[in-house]
């Protein structure tokens, strides 16, 4: 993976709907939605009270995250979200 | 449970209103309309001032939140909802 | 009581107006309502810069609140709210 | 007295403009309406970085408070008003 | 000066456009209009991360001021204007 | 380079979408676009909890920006935009 | 220059288009127009979770400053700006 997110920023690959992890189906509501992916890169952490904290999400890990949160790019054809660990809900073990 | 929250979020199980807990019955009324569940998994915990703290709450607790918070997920055929220990009112025992 | 607020949060169970407490009479104007009320139960307290700092009403107290603070809680066939302390004005001798 | 306002909170009791204090007299203008009251008792303090600090206002200081800021209550047939020591300008000697 | 300011705050009495200091003089813009006044009385100074730090200005400065800022009162026929010290945006010497 | 941002920001030289680095190519959305360039300054660094750090993008870095971020200048010919690392969303390597 | 602005603010005069410096030109765009003008007097400095920290501007420095920050001042018939710190985007050498 040759793109390194900035401080408290990941890299997720979406994971379609027909994939799903775990038997977790996100329904249609008129709430924000959810979606799910794959983690792909982490920035180098955040700043908590003037000290850096390492991200709890790891390379690898399947999330949940919120639709509307964060950018997508597209790297060698394929999709992928640029977004803030805070917009990442829940890990899917 | 599969599924692990971030940060100070908890996931929550919604208690029907038919099966309510201790008595409590919440009344429609045009302020928020709180509502009650299970707590049936918690984050890491909270940062405050730079040091982490555990939540509150634990798993098996019967809680109070607030009903427009959180996000809405559905694992293997029950609905759960995610959301932030603030968004907690009480725990009721 | 069976029910226990987070945090900085108390419940407080409401005076009906003709059960008013020390001669205060609230007068109905077109700036915000203040409310009287006794706190039934309190919080484990807030976080003030990194330290958990008691809350400053306790149980038994008749307080002033801010009419359209809080969440309206009923238990056992009583109204209850839950509210923040810093929806409490002052405390009543 | 037998009100005890919260945190930084303060009950002032207004004083009629014909009975203003020093010779000031607070015209009408377009601008925030200013206008004078005794202090009639003082919260325990406010929180400043983790240390809580004793108000700058007295009991019996007559001072200068910003009209719309505050909330009305009536004690024994007095009207009084709760406010918070920032929304008070000065202190007139 | 029979008033002192709380906090921040500076008491300040404003300077004509015939008596302008030090040949400045503020043009009517669309931009916000900047106003000159002399400081009458200083607050007992502000909170910076819990230590009590002395105001800049000191009585007898001439200084530029927002002219939207602050609160218009009259004593002994004078008409002063209270503001916090941000809202001054530098010394005339 | 004869540009020296202040604190937090950076200089970009934005690059050509047909020139685009390491096989990313960014699609038109309807979410924030992002866009890609080359850091060509970089500030002293940003103050955090009081202590000063420095910025993690080094001049000669691919980077991804938010493409409403920032303000462009013109400099012998060229254009640049100058923006704060904050709208930085990942470097490119 | 008989004018001294507080605390972080500086006061700075416009360089006119046609004395443009370095070969900066700053084209009309549809975002925030930035303007070059020459520092001519700086503000004691700025606080920093408590600690007073100097400017990083010098009296002298050209500087790109975003065009609808600050307030305009005449001062012996020259048209000056007064801004804060954090208005100016960069230092041209």
């Amino acid at each position: 993976m040759n793109i390194k997110p900035l401080g408290d920023r990941v890299v997720i690959k979406p994971i379609e709907a027909e994939e799903v992890v775990g038997g977790i189906v996100l329904p249609g509501t008129a709430k924000e939605k959810p979606q799910q992916g794959e983690v792909v890169a982490v920035g180098t952490g955040e700043y908590i009270d003037g000290k850096k904290v390492e991200l709890e999400v790891k390379v690898g890990d399947k999330v949940i995250y919120s639709k509307y949160a964060g950018t997508e790019v597209k790297l060698d054809g394929q999709e992928y979200l640029i977004l803030k660990q805070s917009d990442i809900l829940a890990i899917l073990n």
